[in-house]
């Protein structure tokens, strides 16, 4: 840190993603990554024309891309806003709307406290039940900044729509974020509700079932009001904030979306395959609607089970953090990854008993 | 703008980037872009394998690009940031730097005062000498936030290095921003002094003579301790603020800096080609040393030139700013464009004579 900054970041705790160790090849189930590549449409809308345009400003308005969001979800492209990931437009919605601060559980996508810091929002955070669920009771007649993952992370425990509903009109004067960067796999969207609620914001990513986490993309559904706000913050920061490639390949992949369908259906049948062996190795293992399982073994701690896997060449990802920390977030790769996960499993598990 | 917007925003005035008609084919000279495509080296380092990795996040820590960057500049990668556009680092910079207020020209990149007001800083803005130069000494034993672009737009003026090094070093106490968007087309580059100041900051960008404007890549050189300050906000706000393509593309176009160099002296030829025409023909043209001309008719208005030429399918860029409305930015396009922008001219200027 310099002696030059600002007081006020000076005390700022930064996120930190997911570790990427680049000294063997790992197994990786540690950042929620697909295992399957996007659809060809995008490789061939890639091509040496579109390197040679690089030399162009990409378009700050996202014309082509935006459209082919606001068709696939069936609004108009005034409802939209494509973000540099969704972490932007998290960013940006805690920078526009926290000033009657924040509230959201204690155990959710660690990215949140973060956002609330670094505008010096004091956020209310609210305990999960024992058994991880919300209690939507907790977010309900706040009316400040209400932030909710559906399916949370790193739980994978999705609310209903109608309670997502409850929370979203008991709130008339506080804006309400769902992030829906998990809904893909086994959730419901809340994106139908942005045109009956004016203070909705759903915020979804190209990261997880749309397998282009590398791209950098995600976007936001709400009214039209909250996305001209979402706008202005990003003409005042960084009004080309998608590169043209990206905003090409964003565009491609929704050419294609059965194929991210059956992707996601696959996910979704590999998930329930290893909680059930979980299960069966005396696991706890949450309602995961997610691409992945947070489970808790009886026979060895968290973090001792991390770096056993972590030795054979496998990364799931664990939480120091005191209430979580003998679970793990164990991403679902491909069936084969996940037999082999299952494989090391065994025998760690193995030699406990 | 919706009624959640949090006051501190809802007078923000957002930034006006250059215009991007698409209701007919123009010759493009109102962004600064290069004529040029980026190197071969970029799109055959962009394949099927590329595409298909985007699976996976990208680096956050831009490891292989910022190597490449440390190398080019002979710095190290703890002195090097990499961002999402310059105008990211810049936003970063005004974030980190401001709390002290802000000093920089009245005529000079838009951005600027667009940053000071969404951070609450009260900028202190020198108008330029009559013939648009910079008084160093209006710089000089501020300690707050100094930002100087060099050269300087939309005007193209440069300062020498050893003015540039006394701003820096009679600011002790405040960083000092040099921004060189357009060094490399005939300036000379403040990176070497980064090792004797610790309170400089230099940014440079992709997108005008490294011809990749649509990759959105910029990147800034400075002490280690300003460079950990940058990161903790990247961290903070966006962690993988890089598409993994763009960071390929970015280390690879590096390979082949003689391509750029020679681009860069061209355009910089076609400058002083067009600028020797323009005054010809009667026009008043900055000492530019940059990738465009800065230009006033005696014969027309700015405006009017401006629309006479965007109706003949010629774009340039046109103020409304007060002082330099009757001067138009020419960017300096291919020898080929700048000869139909001259033959226009020569049409328009010619009626009017």
């Amino acid at each position: 840190m310099s002696r030059f900054l600002s007081q006020k970041l000076q005390g700022l705790e930064a996120y930190v993603p997911g570790e990427q160790p680049r000294d063997k090849r790992y197994i990786k189930l540690n950042t929620n990554e697909s295992p399957y590549p996007p659809p060809a449409d995008v490789a061939n809308a890639v091509g040496k024309a579109e390197i040679e345009d690089l030399r162009l400003y990409s378009d700050p308005e996202c014309t082509a891309l935006k459209s082919a969001v606001a068709k696939q979800y069936g609004v108009n492209t005034e409802n939209v806003f494509i973000s540099n990931g969704s972490d932007e437009v998290l960013n940006f919605a805690f920078m526009a709307y926290g000033d009657n601060g924040a509230i959201f559980p204690d155990i959710t996508y660690g990215f949140y406290s973060v956002f609330a810091n670094l505008y010096g929002i004091k956020p209310q955070i609210i305990p999960l039940r024992d058994d991880f669920t919300v209690d939507i009771n907790d977010y309900c007649g706040k009316n400040s900044l209400v932030v909710i993952a559906n399916p949370n992370a790193p739980t994978g425990i999705a609310l209903e729509l109608s309670e997502i509903e409850k929370i979203v009109s008991s709130n008339p004067d506080g804006i309400v974020i769902i992030d829906e960067a998990y809904v893909d796999f086994g959730a419901e969207s809340a994106v139908k509700l942005t045109e009956k609620y004016s203070n909705l914001l759903v915020v979804q990513t190209y990261s997880k079932s749309r397998s282009m986490a590398g791209a950098r993309l995600g976007f936001a559904i709400a009214d039209q009001s909250i996305i001209q706000d979402l706008e202005k913050i990003k003409y005042s920061t960084n009004p080309y904030n998608i590169n043209s490639i990206t905003q090409i390949a964003g565009a491609a992949a929704l050419n294609n979306q059965a194929y991210f369908d059956s992707n996601s259906k696959k996910i979704a049948e590999t998930r329930e395959y290893v909680k059930k062996e979980l299960i069966n190795l005396g696991f706890t293992v949450t309602d995961s609607k997610a691409n992945f399982l947070f489970a808790k073994s009886d026979k060895i701690g968290g973090k001792e089970l991390y770096l056993s896997l972590k030795e054979r060449g496998v990364l799931i990802r664990h939480f120091e953090s005191k209430r979580i920390k003998d679970y793990n977030r164990i991403t679902i790769g491909s069936r084969e990854e996940m037999e082999i996960f299952l494989k090391n499993l065994h025998e760690i598990i193995g030699g406990k008993k």
